[in-house]
């Protein structure tokens, strides 16, 4: 049965949520390696901060202190000693036991949210996101072709109960939200964590950027703030929380964790089984050495200072050079600041041509929005770049702007 | 609005494919933790072959080679110089050029099942797959919900080039298959590549066992079969094949990838971001260094010796205790003997709870049915254990016959 071979095009199309995907993340990380580039976009910490020498240190001790137990398949929960160490420290935060059966590990945050999806969404469900929506969990979720709604931090909305009701769950990032870099006080946790409680759904707490305390002390999360209220016995409650060590110490480890009470991690642990066996168990028992070490406790004191200067390098460029067309608050932490156009007919997917053209990269808000309308605003990344670096990426954003309001029709620049 | 909390019970349900999902892998993995039982299931390599020392001097020279870049998420298609190396490998036993843009690189193998059910299968979706098939494709794609045919080896069936114009993708194992060990003839395999070519669908050539050649060499691989038909220009194939690290060195890495045509490459890419943004560098410029050095080539003739030892002990242990009812192949490669009951009636499912309580397990073969229903035969590894401990462990399957017989219902011992 001979046949001439049928052009690619001809074979079997992809997935229908594909036609929906986008390719802006791997855009910007491969912008990241271009030197003529500045990069204000991505969320990528500063990797000249990244402690080399103490991670080959680390694994020469893991290596030697777990053998061929770090070079296994897993269990599909990772690492028993590493997940008992997260429990500790989830513990130690919310002044109650948790235990290791609390605790699944997995490739970097990223994976819980695509995990989350997994084990929770059908195609059509509800999910209600804080908005604007982390890219990176549109993207997990995308997949499974969920449909959104808005979280009301205000809680203004009177139907907003009657929505959770609806929702698979609720998803928030309260610490320097991605991409708002907004830190919500303690009462709007409270609050979400009530309708939550109410409404009888899961609450998602995304915490990537806990370690990035520029400005003080954050809230207790509201894993924390609900654990306290149940302080004996197995954790029952609706928090689904999801940390990293991609800030803290460095994302090429690929270590992150999810917490949860033990059936929910049960449900993650077999969606995981069927998505990639295990992660590494080297770079969890490396992990584990920079933990109980107390390493990565002492690296975030000094990358913090570097961060904070490279912050307040931004916000001081971007007064001089973009307030006369946009605004937007100093964060207190996390990796980004969130600028609005005050002419909400700015088209900040068009700029972006014009910032390419300058050698300049941001995101633009449209990614951050479900149905991709939110147009007149943009995410600089801060952490990345020397303050240098920050201040000529700036002077580009402020001839690109320039740029754009020349070009556009009915305009004078 | 404070208000009591509900039970965990009345919180959302997990997606629908949850309900037919399976424990068993789960299983299999802890139970290779416990040393009362003799584990003739999992399809884990020899850990006291892993070379401990060897890797952690790799991880050494890999962060001085590689410093922050190691470190730092990826480029989403793996690390350039890994990527580079793999398509190098591919080139020589194709007798083709393989660029890098016609590989992926995953969180092993299994990594790449999930991608390509993440790429190609919306629910209700055709796979043609050999049968039975290995538990952990079954695995990967049930959250995408397809629909399953069985690949016709013997293309008597004169259906089947139809049946494969309905589908997303072909699936096969062609060198010594999970479950059953059997090494795919070259004319069985060009028949194949033929009928996909005829049907203008995608093949999934599934090859993570390829360096696990006990009695001389496989056969081409697909990919390599058809790359030879074409040999200039870009690969434009159908062929979409899955290799890994995890056989010949070790597992913990979770170093894998895909090989196919490069727009191929790139849909699998945009389903890895929504996955896991990337894989561990580290455990990649590792996975490079041991390559390079010819480490790996190094590693593997010594392991085979000992599988090969293995192998023979269990299928010597087999013919003393199990031939009365049980026939199997003895497999020319790979970790798995399978052996199917003399008895059509026999019920494996009913097998495994006296297996456990003669402390040995095996996989039973409904697992590897995608409806369940093949009961009459069992999957033995023999990579795992030494050739005392396989022995042991067939002396229990012999006694968890006697007394599985002796419960059947209506039959005598």
């Amino acid at each position: 049965m001979p046949a001439s071979p049928p052009h690619a095009s001809n074979r079997p199309r992809p997935a229908r949520w594909l036609s929906s995907g986008n390719s802006i993340t791997q855009q910007f990380l491969s912008l990241g390696g271009r030197p003529d580039i500045v990069s204000l976009a991505g969320g990528l910490p500063a990797a000249e901060l990244y402690p080399v020498a103490e991670i080959a240190a680390a694994s020469t001790r893991a290596l030697a202190r777990w053998g061929a137990v770090a070079l296994e398949y897993g269990p599909v929960e990772g690492l028993p000693a590493l997940r008992a160490a997260i429990a500790g420290r989830v513990s130690a935060a919310a002044g109650r036991p948790f235990g290791s059966e609390n605790v699944l590990l997995t490739t970097g945050a990223m994976q819980g949210l695509d995990l989350l999806g997994k084990a929770l969404i059908d195609e059509g469900d509800l999910i209600v996101a804080q908005f604007p929506t982390y890219l990176g969990a549109l993207d997990a979720w995308r997949p499974r072709q969920p449909r959104y709604a808005r979280l009301d931090w205000t809680f203004a909305e009177p139907t907003f109960e009657a929505t959770l009701r609806q929702a698979k769950f609720a998803y928030a990032v309260p610490n320097y939200s991605n991409p708002t870099g907004v830190l919500v006080p303690q009462g709007q946790r409270e609050a979400l964590l009530d309708t939550v409680l109410a409404a009888g759904t899961w609450l998602v707490e995304d915490d990537p950027y806990l370690p990035l305390q520029l400005d003080g002390p954050a809230p207790p999360s509201i894993l924390a703030s609900h654990a306290a209220r149940h302080p004996d016995g197995p954790y029952d409650g609706p928090v689904i929380y999801l940390g990293t060590l991609s800030k803290s110490l460095v994302p090429g480890l690929r270590v992150g964790w999810v917490v949860a009470e033990a059936g929910m991690i049960a449900t993650l642990a077999l969606a995981k089984q069927s998505t990639d066996l295990s992660s590494s168990m080297l770079t969890q028992a490396i992990a584990l050495d920079l933990i109980e070490s107390g390493f990565e406790a002492r690296h975030v004191p000094p990358m913090l200072a570097a961060y904070r200067e490279r912050r307040d390098a931004l916000c001081a460029a971007m007064s001089s050079h973009l307030s006369d067309w946009f605004t937007w608050e100093v964060p207190p932490g996390g990796m980004f600041v969130w600028a609005t156009a005050r002419d909400p007919g700015f088209d900040t997917n068009a700029l972006y041509a014009h910032a390419l053209a300058e050698q300049v990269a941001f995101v633009p808000s449209s990614v951050f929005d479900p149905d991709g309308v939110l147009t007149n605003a943009i995410r600089l990344n801060f952490t990345r770049s020397s303050p240098e670096r920050l201040v000529e990426g700036v002077r580009r954003l402020e001839r690109a702007v320039r740029r754009y309001l020349a070009a556009r029709p009915g305009r004078a620049a």
